[in-house]
């Protein structure tokens, strides 16, 4: 049977009973304060109370992972995890009151020291109310000439700074290289240095250039992040280049902003995360990207950036094999809002197998800046290496056996492990 | 001479060089990358590199903060208050893009097990470029008739249940009570138990009766959170009804959308911060009020919450009063985006002595809730102790020597401490 109620499984950290923390959890977020007040009478609660659905006491903690909790000074403290549900007739199929009802006023109360957003699940209506991604990974294959495997990409670097012409220079190289896909910085939009129109003007010419000599049209991610109507002024322009593609920034843009732009786009967009850290890093706070991600695939995201294995980034390989797949993992029965994972950060061929082995699929992008543009035979050659290095994996060949008859390949395994 | 350039502040932990963690910070948020690029030249170094302003160390830390850190073995943990500036050219004045550049990037980064980001500053361009509010306290003034002295206000509990019926009974309650303010709560926006129009309908009823009779228009923030067509439908709906008021969820809008209502909007915005806790209570980690709260004001927030002196929330009382101060300081010569600061959360006349002596300053809001409706004497005591409170502090009087000729303000201080 469809689900007719939201639900959000939470981990939770609290000197208190268990229990009830996650009835205070439960009060605080529906008919309930911390004072009985008098209007909130039985059938009031039947028809608005959260309830908490599940306790799960999971383990202990020696000290409070979180500053400022109460009542902390004799009681063990103790971690759970916590299902919570509120009937959808409390905000309707709204993404923004989601927000405010699932991840509100919960993360300060001082009955807690730690509380982290680990998953939330969504009535259908909530397929109904949004378009989720409208391209996705058919659309991006379709767009791109990409038909299997994963799609080779790389960022202008550096990431701010170049003229568009300068811009469109390194898109000449790269395509030159064969790559796939290239993005924007999230740190270059639209200033004087580098002015989106013309950069989309410069960076445009070139890629219609090459397509119209190869066949081939490298998708380019323009990062249009801005106000409302300068990020629909820019899409339009990316559209009347021959575009084929929009980048934004998440945490920047906000969610209201990101489904303004879901339903204005004719092209994929592609959603950058920066900034997710301070959402996440602690691992008793936040959110985890397995319940945020869900926000943005049905605004319409159709490209999500997961990290990428070994990066320069604090997340541990795990983790990103699991946001890459909850990506992949369909949403409702009649609208999947599937999205595709960008691994990024310090990518090369060396990461290919095990990501491709961890998520077992290959319906993902590589956006690898250094890891092209620095290896020694040059960018083609490190198109043509990470290229590679996933076709073994995807074969099941190790990359020592696939680099013998792969000298690029050879060269990247070599260079990296000096 | 006007700033140039962004600034921002962070705090750092790291158990590297601090100065070179800086210039980490500067390099992943500018032109710089993991590996050395070859196009970025000294001249595109000049024109869009972040500087490092400086970096002071301030103390030892036995153990890193957040996981997840790297090269932590041996080298004590240092923490160390460090400023960047980035040419306002790499972005323009845009808000979405100033958030990618201050608070990108850098949360995850593994040179560092702890990161916040603690103030920034902005050259003028962005006064220029955004509203700011439009109401602020001189407005906000004007539409409630309180003319000196804080706007005592309440919140509609339970939070959510209500019919548009029993909302309106509970808005008669307070208009009877004498009440200055009364907001939605957070939970309370368009579900089809209470749904926005209806709810505006009753209310208003209620209100403008009240206002015909007594000549006194008691400001009701209604909650319009939503998508964007949904929330200009909302504010319209609104301001058809005579409302003066319309309030938003912050964290569940985003800051495009709050500009798009910002520019939309002929009512004051009452900003709603719930879900700040997963932003900010890691003490390492994430925002600072001070710096978080310019970028909604920019926007055209006009009332921000602050939490409230002893609440039920894990925020101390220092903080809460560097908050509200900060909501009330200056941003620009040109544009001052003076917001009213909103003291909430199981606020009662005993913090008022507190709340004026630490705000140095009567322009604020006390939403209470069950400090009103669970007063002994019924609501009208609630309100009329609450607004002898702030009276009492003002003129340096204590509670106790207001309370003697003031038998409601008496029985709070005794029922809050019974």
């Amino acid at each position: 049977m469809a689900l007719q109620r939201i639900e959000a499984d939470y981990i939770i950290e609290t000197a208190n009973n268990p229990h009830k923390a996650a009835e205070v959890m439960a009060g605080e977020q529906s008919s309930g304060t911390f004072a009985k007040v008098p209007g909130e009478t039985p059938e009031l609660k039947a028809r608005a109370a959260a309830r908490v659905e599940s306790v799960e006491v999971i383990s202990e903690a020696d000290l409070p992972s979180l500053p400022g909790a109460a009542g902390y000074d004799s009681a063990p403290i103790k971690r759970a995890r916590v299902t919570l549900s509120w009937p959808i007739d409390n905000i309707g199929p709204s993404l923004p009151n989601l927000v405010a009802t699932v991840a509100g006023n919960l993360f300060e109360l001082r009955d807690f020291s730690g509380l982290r957003l680990l998953d939330m699940r969504l009535p259908e209506a909530f397929a109904s109310a949004y378009p989720g991604p409208r391209f996705g990974v058919a659309g991006t294959r379709e767009l791109t000439g990409v038909t299997q495997g994963p799609l080779i990409g790389s960022i202008v670097k550096p990431s701010v700074g170049f003229s568009p012409e300068e811009t469109a220079d390194l898109v000449q190289t790269l395509c030159e290289a064969d790559i796939d896909f290239i993005k924007d910085d999230e740190l270059q939009a639209d200033g004087p240095t580098c002015p989106f129109n013309d950069r989309v003007r410069a960076v445009m010419a070139t890629i219609n250039r090459h397509a119209d000599r190869t066949g081939k049209k490298v998708m380019f991610a323009f990062n249009l992040t801005g106000d409302l109507d300068q990020m629909r002024r820019r899409h339009d322009v990316v559209v009347e280049h021959g575009g084929t593609c929009v980048m934004a920034s998440l945490n920047s843009v906000g969610l209201v902003g990101m489904i303004e732009l879901g339903r204005h786009n004719a092209l994929p967009i592609h959603a950058h995360r920066n900034g997710w850290g301070y959402l996440t890093r602690h691992p008793m706070l936040g959110w985890s990207y397995v319940a945020w991600q869900k926000l943005w695939r049905l605004a319409g995201a159709d490209h999500m950036h997961v990290n990428g294995l070994q990066s320069k980034f604090s997340e541990n390989d795990d983790s990103v094999i699991a946001s890459a797949k909850t990506c992949l993992t369909p949403m409702f029965d009649a609208k999947s809002c599937i999205a595709m994972p960008v691994f990024s950060s310090a990518q090369t061929a060396l990461q290919a197998p095990a990501t491709y082995a961890g998520l077992g699929s290959a319906d993902l992008m590589v956006a690898a800046g250094g890891g092209i543009m620095a290896h020694p035979d040059g960018p083609a050659a490190g198109v043509s290496s990470l290229r590679r290095a996933y076709e073994a994996s995807i074969a099941g060949i190790s990359l020592e056996e696939a680099a013998r008859d792969h000298p690029a390949l050879a060269r990247s395994l070599m260079g990296q492990a000096a």
